[in-house]
């Protein structure tokens, strides 16, 4: 059966004192509506109908290239009037999955439980098991257990207010009884509101049966209404990864210090450090090491690397056994091939360096093609730009480059080539060819340093 | 009515195994002593008097410049015996509060409740309720709710150890009722000191109320006796500033992975990443992005700025949507106007640095006006140490500063000037002028390496 | 009385998913059973034998130089036949202690107690009291509370399964007894393994007492089978550090973010700041100051040192009151005098650096010998690698290096000399010689940079 996912996503979100809107605050480095988006795609839906309001122009824009359906809420008159304004693209043989940009995190199982509900006819309803239920709408069941209504804590009976079970608004059903029971909500209440919540009523009035289930984690149905909420959040969902990386045989210093902002994928017996960050999708090899306080993000890092303390890689390829920091940066279009080193205080960018190649030492090697074991002096700076226009520096195989150099782009270095320390090159230097491009050295006896001024 | 604020400081507290007393050890950057001394500035007292014993040289070292009034403690005679030190000068007609320096974190709003009751000539008595209330005098009421009795844990009944509310410590009077009281005390007592919770006693005794209230945190009222103390009390004070700043609309990646040591003030919309630890000072612009692990002290930062990880700040004023790092670190003295960038690997100090203007590797700036649109190379050094004097390098507008580069002070370097790569500049260079200086390139061909020695 | 201690250590450990045996993954820094065999080497026991099987040639490696006596177990079929590996090489008058290569956290004084029953002809037996003692053999007790017998949990009745006293394994016995019992043991059970286990049932049949002790908390007795456990261990060792470094007076900013992973020995006063990290041994003098971010690896640190933030130090020496970092990075074989300082982006290797010298900024300094009070500028790099050799650099007393200079070893420079900015200094500069290699400048009027390419 043809699913249609509602997304409400129009809310201020006042509480976050943010000039965003709400569902566009990030959750592990993607916009809270992103995560309510890929998990309902997860569901393989017809269609993915995103209730948009404050803000919406913000999130038309975020939500460019992707296949999703936007709808402006232009009043907010409440959450059964939000979801009227997807109905008219929604058939009539359809299920709807009700779902809320801000609530991030519902696991697709979950999600999945609730549209098989409502394929067999009936209303899945989300709710959860509260310590302090206070505040929240209290789920009744009758005698087999079906949800038969949903009593708000203000009008709730004390006997009612035991309950702990309480609605999530996350539910699925018939496209056909959403067509009809819309129409039908009242605003007769204290805000002037249209209650999704009160077709739950109706299904029990018309004989359909509302099945209610949990999910796994109380925190697959919190919904973020401000900052401390959003941390909270991100915890938990850093804990949850942390734990499936361990669980896959991953060895983290500190479960409570690593951050997965996106994709990591690993191989086997990979060490992880305090306070890792990964961002985009990062791909370890067997056996790398992660040192402290590394930050990593759009990489493949072949086996055996090891990446010292303090480094950074970003949109890099690196070769198995590779060794790099600590405190070095790999900007994006670096590619180093396997047993390569990189290391402190070493900066690249759009550079391909060859196999067992070294650039050891407080290093800037931009725009460069660089051979097999090169070895890289200690301060050498590929002078890649010239204030308008950025040019290349290749270093043929087995070229040796003295410390200091400054390698004026667009030059060529040959094969075997030697460059003495202290130079600029800014002439070819072909295969085998010393060039030194530095002054002459002269000693003057009896120097009289300078005085202090004013003495 | 008037306020004397007698803060207790005079212990050694030798379980911290510590060379500096006790109430100068610091939490959140600061001595535990200031932080009572900030506290109590908040009552607008009108003096504050800091009974001070061991280690009190390094005490008035600290107090300095404050406006309190140092009291010295000679003997070790009990708490009453340390109030007593500063009753002298205190008149009869104000009202006196009781503090300890090593009981850093009671609210001002807590205080002042106490000084109220005392205006109304009562005795205003800070309680807590504790889980575990084992070892601390029990709070003894009568059937209106005032305290009547203070009784120590060795001397209460089974009954009265049920008693969960007990003593702080803390207290407010009237001085007239505590100038009466104090020379009464007895030091006729197992420890032979003069304790200053007996006049709980005599003001019940003498038909003076004593009106007990407590702290909205037990934090508030939690004294540092050791080094896990103070460890535990300052990861609740930077959770309560975490709380606060997410209240305030500032986005944590991690609230348990932020150290705010002193005054941040944030704009709207500030995301702050993990590890970053705050120091004296920090105002942060609307929107701006701090990355992991970066240091700021007493600096500005401009709306739009983006910090990368592991970057230092320190006295730096920083203007609109500028860029810096990673692996940036300015000093102080640094003014980066809007849309600059320092890069990784670069160190500045004393420098003001225009408009749009980049030094974006490896590069140190130290005395330098630098203007607009100004391209600072790689690996670039303004030298501006002779060995005793610091001189100035001037740069002029839309200079191209190529790689490499020496900036030998005092210099000055023109408008639109260019330096070629590799130069020592020692020289004026005017506007638009090119300047070159380093040696000439000379290539020789077949060059033999040096061999490895013994083979 | 000689004391055995057999440790287990041949089992798979499949649920870490590990190429590595699990016995060698490491806790803070060494592989789990050099953790079990350091505290029994506490012990002073006769001999330690290491049962070994899966992956043994990996353990047998990492044993290598230790004396322990490796003992082959080629088929798994339970504890009982792993112990019988290793009963021949033990004689009849000793006790014998059975430890486990995957608990790796038991503290000697437990063991200690164990064995001291064992002394006394008696069975000891460490028993620990679980919350949820679920899966585990309880222990059942007699009216004098000696144990009489262990029920595994599938066999336990109701009444039995209340217990939560539970066998942990460790147990220590004479070992003429053990010698009778081994062979004993029978493999007739659903897993038709030898579980060393019925033992217990043994000793109460022949009439020995088994006596039980506790551990002090849990976590001593907490086997390690998957990586979350290991984890979890690992974070409670780290906290059981972190509070005796606070109880013997050191102050941690956070002490959830301080990782040690060896030994680490602290003077008075010394204060370490968020996430630092020491491996092997680590000496901190009085008063040190530790930023944020550092990682410290085998070093003595002289005090009133200030290491700031970011820095990592490893196989270096450093003398009082020395400054370093933020950004620095001291390699081995760094010797480092009193007040001497390092800065920022600063490498150095195989470097003695003498009283009072500076090397503050974006430096190499490998292979040098470097005199008292001499400065080095900015950009200075020794060029120490001539593609095969590592040469020496040596500067005298009070020598002055100009920013940005090449020094090219093997090369000396002389008490009181002083290198020109910008220079490459291939030859011996002699005492107080001012020594300049570099280009003559040169100035060129209305120079026109490049053009945008294309335009």
């Amino acid at each position: 059966m043809k699913t249609d996912v509602v997304i409400l996503a129009a809310g201020q979100g006042s509480r976050m004192k943010s000039a965003l809107p709400k569902v566009m605050h990030r959750l592990a480095g993607k916009p809270m509506l992103q995560h309510v988006i890929d998990r309902a795609r997860a569901l393989q839906a017809e269609a993915l109908h995103v209730v948009i309001g404050h803000g919406g122009e913000q999130v038309e824009q975020a939500m460019k290239g992707q296949a999703v359906n936007l709808v402006w809420q232009h009043e907010q008159l409440g959450t059964g009037h939000a979801v009227a304004q997807a109905m008219p693209q929604i058939g009539n043989d359809s299920i709807v999955l009700i779902l809320y940009g801000d609530v991030p995190l519902t696991r697709p199982e979950t999600l999945q439980q609730l549209t098989g509900i409502a394929s067999q006819g009936d209303l899945g309803l989300l709710t959860v098991n509260l310590e302090d239920p206070a505040g929240y709408g209290r789920i009744i069941r009758n005698a087999v257990g079906d949800v038969v209504a949903i009593v708000e804590h203000k009008e709730a009976s004390e006997q009612q207010k035991l309950i702990r079970e309480v609605n999530t608004g996350i539910l699925a059903l018939p496209s056909a009884a959403l067509h009809e029971w819309l129409p039908r909500l009242s605003a007769n209440n204290a805000q002037g509101e249209y209650y999704l919540t009160d077709v739950i009523a109706m299904a029990a009035e018309e004989g359909m049966r509302v099945r209610a289930i949990q999910p796994k984690a109380e925190q697959e149905v919190q919904g973020v209404n401000n900052r401390l909420q959003l941390a909270q959040l991100e915890r938990w969902f850093q804990q949850q990864q942390a734990e499936m990386l361990m669980a896959e045989g991953v060895t983290l210093a500190d479960p409570a210090r690593i951050d997965v902002r996106g994709v990591l994928k690993t191989g086997c017996d990979v060490l992880i450090d305090i306070n890792a960050v990964f961002e985009g999708e990062v791909l370890l090899g067997d056996g790398v090491e992660i040192g402290p306080n590394c930050l990593i993000r759009n990489a493949v890092i072949g086996a055996g690397c090891r990446i010292e303390a303090n480094s950074m890689i970003d949109g890099a390829t690196v070769g198995d056994n590779a060794q790099i920091g600590p405190f070095a940066r790999l900007r994006p279009g670096t590619e180093l091939a396997k047993g390569g080193k990189i290391g402190n205080f070493v900066e690249t960018k759009k550079a391909r360096i060859g196999e067992g190649s070294k650039i050891n030492h407080l290093t800037y090697i931009g725009d460069a093609e660089i051979g097999r074991e090169v070895n890289v002096g200690a301060g050498t700076i590929t002078c890649n730009y010239d204030g308008v226009n950025k040019s290349l520096t290749r270093i043929g195989d087995g070229a040796f480059i003295g410390s200091n150099s400054s390698l004026v782009a667009p030059v060529n270095i040959g094969a075997g080539a030697t460059i003495g320390a202290g130079s600029t090159v800014t002439k070819t230097v072909t295969d085998n060819q010393l060039a030194v491009a530095r002054g002459k050295q002269i000693n003057l006896d009896n120097w009289v340093r300078p005085q202090k001024k004013g003495s």
